[in-house]
């Protein structure tokens, strides 16, 4: 009770993933929220922005340049688009912060790697930290654990991308499917797409609509194969669908890989259940399990349900996770934790609200 | 316009089913509903169950054995589960009506496609009138016009099997796809679960909840394989799953498959556009076409999006359905009017409701 | 089926008022869609912006201006914002077209009146076509059939308008309650706000979320209490209530008044029915009626539930419209059926979607 | 945190209610959970029933008349239906128990209260327990905060009750409406119906779709005048409409009353924050704030926007709850922390879970 607490600052504080982590940091026992930064309603207190926080917290919004914002701080948050976290995150550093950055810009550790994802997406692939890029690490607790411990830069990943990984790790690691076969079918519900309105996201649009979109290509593919082509020792290539439900949390993203050689469901879950090992955020579960979305919706869990098809030789898993907990806000709280020393789960040991 | 009506009688009623096809013969030009049958609320008026008929139909519902239910019709429809059709059709045909029955009794034109059907259902595999089967034909006009127009007995397919089909049915019979690799990755809204309530699909329960089930096996896999087979010329495997989503109507199946061939997009679209030609209920679009689910929300069209993965070898199509009416309703009618001699799309030329 | 169709123009064709009217022309027997015009998105075909009327209205949209858009017409709908009617419904009338307009330009048939209204919302109440107003009429054909057939301009109600109207005018009219008592607690569906993106219809801000706005005052009020007054005979004030609900369509309005002297449910039936009399789009139904905004779902039908609370003398009726139909488009088409001397319920005869 | 844990016995612990006391008392820092008890589901561990709750609380569900469940212990709440709560609350009670019950039997402390209530609702007017009458208390801290710290035996209100009660509270006290024009117009989230699927309750059914039901008298109106005929000081009547809507949690209840004289909003304002004062649950806000039920989506607190209608002359209150909190074991554990001396807000301060 007595110990310092970590004062931390967030920027980007009033879009979901700032939301977030606002949200998880009021409820851990070593966090202290020390100043809130966003482009965006600078000059209004957080409270005005979302009055459910009335009471809770009702500190001012400063703008990224604002006297009151370039304190020292202990740990920042960029809830941020790409290329902000590039621009700003030196300084922080050097003024003695750890880094937690949610867009791409650190979510890959080469400029080669990082501009293959930028041209993806039709960006520019000119990274303004360049020298940066080696000292970051990619922040998924269940694989990097050890660096992340003693990372100073870490770069929160994508929420399709989290479900992906966290999906295929175990089966890539023991190699039990085939490199280049792996498809990630993945549905996500509209708050991953952030706070602004769009047409697509407007109430009468999306109420009773299911769709792809992007099927040309979408950005998560880079830090899939990355991740997954490490564990295997090799090339790995993925086959992404990205689909928008008319839900608000939750990504469900169905993957199927073609079995090196005829397994059963329990030599599976086996593999799967000695690489996330007990008590951690990963839960393995049979095929037999009556889990969706709602499971894990407000918590960092990842439910994995395992399946093999032995007529067709394929490999099937349900990755579940709520897009802005274990796949944003959640995993970033979890990185803070293993970065400062402290019980992985502190702050996250919630059950979630049902119904 | 003086010409004689169909006289139609419809089993099932009630369900949602039976509305569905009540709906859209209100709305068709050479129809007469005739006959409402169901055995629960006989004794009601439909627009007693459904008040939103009121004025529209207000016809009485009739238990099985009623008397009024006894007379000779021009053709039955059958919207009940699997073992009604199979024991009551014959006296329907021998009346001299035409049959087309939803369930899976005459979707399968063997004795032992049906025993493999139903033992993979976990249901009693006696069928009660295998001499009946091999008259019968699978009701989608889109691969079976010529029989259909002849047949007096129709089983109307599933709507899960339906969207599978239709979305990789060009893809077989051109053989670009290698008949062990397709990937059938379904979703669905609540309706297709029908009219019963049952815990899973109780407001609370169904609200922001997506989830996977029966992963180790589904009824619909049979008709998808036989169809697939048939046109590949050769044995076919699917993988499957099925998937529920928080919405009320609408299938979009999103199907894989290995490539025999680096392929384009274009060359895919055209193979798929020389199939199914113009004017039909099937819509084949590029990639970049923005359609969902709601795209094609109470009509009987089935839009199916072309996508080539060339960097994996995939061919990717979304293939979107409304459950209600080209997965059922719709569909039956469809088959309604080729057995009859209409124009395919009599009583089934709207554009929907949007938003 | 040989006589001359109505040849029509929509202004506004891209918003849900344009589309609303669109959907329901394509069944209309008489009526043929001759050109469509937008500000925004002119140059596209409808069906760019609306898949789903691919192959049923293919219509090139022009911008107001466009040559193409300066024909004769014999009906002009003005699915357009305040100001637009009342600039551009005057060359219309000259060549010789019928008006509908949606907005409120043309609600109000004098001037002061319109001043109100106008300085209500906190808008320019400079009209700039007065003297049209007195030539117009107010498009509500269950009070005003017989103006509104010799009406070339007309002005249609709003939504929140026509729920509360229909509600309460027969027991105006009969001055069963208290002129100055009247409650009106209504509830809309999000497209009625439109087809434009904002904050607070952004799916994840909408969802699961109820709330009332605009609680000092709204404009519906001006045409409720006009009209209520109108039939009452003297002056009505309403205490009136906006709410919006996460569903796309529907208003359900509950309605209070106090009672001027004791009477029973079945008395106030009696009223309400003599008043709309038989075959009409609004149903006058007891207190045990199982009916919910489902049950009017894409139809122009009122559903009205009377109640009585003798114990506290008050009347209370719940009335139940689709806003984009009886509230929007179908209530459009009704007005247009009346002024050119056809059935009023031309292209309005369907029993809507269910489920 | 050394002291001694208040040990807990919840008897219909799968429900609604009681999963919703579990999880609060699972974040409660001086409870302890002891006894699962429930009619259904005996045998499986409550994370059987919601694996949500996997690792968090895994207790087993005992039959009511399993030995393991026959101890003693500090409290006991009835999660359960009318009826049961008044069979068995004596023997917690002869236990040393105090006992907190969900239901109507404890909700009134005189017979002919009880008698009047359970007659309204058709049910069985014969008390189990008359003479536990009077000794039991109603659960509304902000009313009775003084009993309920002294009692052993609290009824919790119902939901709709603690919306209404809340919202018309302050103005009842100071006399500003009159006693018999109080409308209380009542809009709730499909959970408030329970676990139980039904035909109503069914997605299909209840997507889209708002309506009001059991017009002719609701069983909450007898709660909601006799507290606030206490606080008047005479007879009140208020004229009470339910309605559902397609969301998950919460309740908007909008009323009305008639202003005994004219009174600005401001005026009202300081009545009702004079009435709750400062740090409560209740918060009173001016008729411009943006606030909905997701405002409260989670948490304990009651929301209450003030407006005034001075050209009606009514009196319009929204009163803004999460059924399943406030209106339901939120509530219930205030009262827990009133009875046992803590602080009111423990384990219920929490800012909710946005968007």
């Amino acid at each position: 009770m007595n110990e310092k607490k970590i004062r931390i600052k967030v920027v980007g504080a009033t879009g979901y993933g700032g939301l977030g982590i606002i949200d998880l940091l009021l409820g851990h026992p070593n966090a202290e929220i020390s100043c809130l930064v966003a482009r965006e309603e600078a000059g209004k207190r957080i409270s005005d922005v979302y009055p459910h926080l009335a009471g809770f917290c009702d500190l001012p919004i400063y703008a990224p340049d604002a006297p009151e914002a370039q304190g020292a701080f202990d740990l920042v948050f960029f809830s941020t688009p790409d290329r902000v976290g590039m621009a700003d995150a030196r300084k922080e550093l050097e003024k003695g912060a750890k880094v937690i950055d949610y867009s791409g810009d650190f979510r890959f550790t080469t400029l080669d790697a990082y501009v293959d994802y930028a041209t993806r997406l039709g960006r520019d692939p000119n990274h303004l930290s360049p020298d940066l890029l080696g000292t970051n690490v990619y922040g998924m607790p269940e694989l990097h654990r050890a660096e992340i411990a003693k990372a100073n830069l870490v770069g929160n990943p994508g929420c399709f991308a989290t479900s992906c990984i966290l999906g295929l790790a175990p089966a890539m690691k023991a190699r039990i499917i085939k490199p280049g076969s792996a498809i990630c079918d993945c549905k996500s519900g509209v708050s991953g797409a952030g706070k602004k309105p769009k047409p697509t996201f407007h109430y009468p649009e999306r109420y009773e609509n299911i769709n792809a979109y992007r099927l040309s290509g979408h950005q998560h593919v880079c830090e899939v194969e990355r991740e997954l082509g490490l564990l295997y020792g090799g090339e790995v290539k993925v086959t992404f669908t990205a689909q928008v439900l008319p839900i608000n949390r939750g990504i469900l993203s169905t993957l199927y890989g073609d079995l090196e050689r005829d397994m059963s469901e329990d030599d599976v879950i086996k593999i799967y259940r000695d690489f996330y090992g007990e008590g951690g955020f990963v839960r393995v579960l049979p095929s037999t399990a009556a889990v969706g979305t709602s499971s894990v919706r407000c918590t960092n869990y990842c439910d994995i349900v395992v399946s093999v098809d032995r007529r067709t030789g394929k490999l099937r898993i349900v990755s579940i996770i709520d897009n802005l907990m274990k796949g944003q806000a959640g995993q970033a709280l979890q990185n803070m934790n293993v970065m400062f020393g402290l019980p992985e789960n502190a702050g996250l040991d919630r059950p979630g609200m049902y119904p």
